[in-house]
């Protein structure tokens, strides 16, 4: 059976961890889901990779709630780098869903996009360790993930 | 035989990757293609890596759209350091195809853009495998991919 | 017994290291502290590193102080590079404190931010180790360490 | 027999690898030479990589003419970190030769800095790798690569 | 005996390699010191690692003057960047000594700043060796090197 990582933050304002774990179950079956959180994003390479090496894990979905002040803009971009790093070293995925508080024109707004984002993305995790050629099939179409696909062109 | 990897997106609004195919094929033989489709540019390191070390490619030609945003841009940053890294970890070439949205004046230009980009860079993947010496032959030539030739000088 | 590692600097303006232990030791039993003193931030990867690898901490707490010109900032994002990647190289957890003297408006709001975001942080060390199900269960909540929480929302 | 890698690019407008090559020739002895020629600076840290892991190279000189917008420096960034990242994962040098197209106020000039730096830079490549001593009698004198030295102070 | 390493470049404008080493021969006994000059900030990082895995140094001062261009100021992230992993690499400190020739109002205080900084870390390496207490005696002291220490607040 597979297992998916679920890492999320306290700093994020929504619980995103959660809204993970509950499209993941209403998406498929044949996998279990282990969550870790922690503080903030800087902290999600490292609990990510644990989750990979310690836990067994196959694939993890970091989320993660960056601020809109420049040193946040910062800690999203170290956790990104982080994160890319954990891949690199494991050769699993970890879907990263960073929310930035300024993408959205208010809490309300927010609050939606990163739940939409996360779903979005749940759904993309399951289809990388179970259908990939679902992504294949979607290769070029411009999709987005919270806010609405744009589409392909040409 | 030779493998070559295609990695693409279904971020990207055209679908590069079914252009690469198409030009390998065109240019010539001696290798079978391995294709894999993530979400997004950051998720392409990865899936380069997995496609050099678990699908045994000895090449992989790497293709994304960044947006136009600021924050698209440290994606593609972070992606292009991800994908520099896997090259140092398996000793092969990635071939990182690139094609921003702001780089063109409208959809029509983007969608051109981004078929002549990566039908020139398809080129290059082959000439790195089979005809290393090509490229030498063209050192210090001013060549692009994608918009005109800029030249040699001096 | 665990072991965790408090890294500090002599940059710092405020005794960053003292705090972290104070908290610490009021914080719960079941633990070693080890502490280590270099001059700036981007000595605190190597530090920390050796107290994870050499003197055998389960943890680190690095705490800095850096200043408020660009190349404080720019050394800071460095320093940040490299705990995350001494976390990845050990699969242990280094709870970053930094506190940039631009943050608050004077030095006594200075002092007062150092101490308490530190010892918010300690706390966060000792639930990573002691009691991770309380960061779960604060999960998605908005917590800041040093400035009052902003709370959740939607 | 030393083995010295020349990596250059077909994106230059200059023979770089040419230049690199001549003046190496015309340096000393007790060498081969070995060039591999890529697409961009980006391909420069594997090509440079393979050189020495492959080819057995004891040093590299990697030649590279990135462009003048912001993307163009971007990509010189990734390539100068993959530079420095194969430097640590082999332990020998990689002279680094870039020239940068607004660094020059026309065409000629351009042609001009971009052989002089390329030569200049030779020499130091070679005195790596056969006279040392030649650097530290240099150190702190304020030397350039391309334009003038600008001298000792103090 | 304890081996120290300096690393230092042609391109600095004050011989900060001699002050390194006078200024450790007057602060203590019971280490060699092994010099090695490369051309500028970004060939210090593969030195720094030479002379720590080759001759076996214990620790190295890396010494430069990055330029007031925005060019020269990302040679030295870049620079930084590369001394960092060196030092998570080997597990063993390197202390940087960087002057911005942009950090002094004319060239006379520039070369003061350069002797000051460089006999200032001087002292910080020959602690982190022998006597890391001293450090800790220091900690939250806001010290600086080359300008006047800021002081503790609070």
């Amino acid at each position: 059976m597979m297992r998916i990582g679920v890492a999320d933050t306290t700093f994020a304002r929504v619980d995103m961890g959660g809204f993970a774990v509950d499209e993941l179950r209403k998406t498929g079956t044949g996998f279990k889901i282990q969550r870790k959180t922690v503080p903030g994003v800087k902290d999600l390479p490292v609990a990510s990779k644990k989750l990979l090496d310690e836990d067994g894990c196959d694939l993890v979905i970091a989320l993660g709630m960056p601020g809109k002040d420049p040193i946040d803009k910062v800690c999203a971009h170290e956790a990104s780098q982080g994160l890319i790093q954990v891949q690199l070293m494991t050769n699993k995925h970890i879907v990263e869903v960073f929310v930035h508080e300024d993408e959205a024109k208010n809490q309300k707004e927010l609050a939606w996009l990163a739940e939409r984002r996360t779903r979005e993305h749940a759904a993309n995790a399951y289809d990388l360790l179970f259908r990939p050629e679902q992504l294949t099939r979607n290769a070029g179409k411009g999709l987005r993930q919270g806010f609405g696909d744009v589409g392909p062109i040409g």
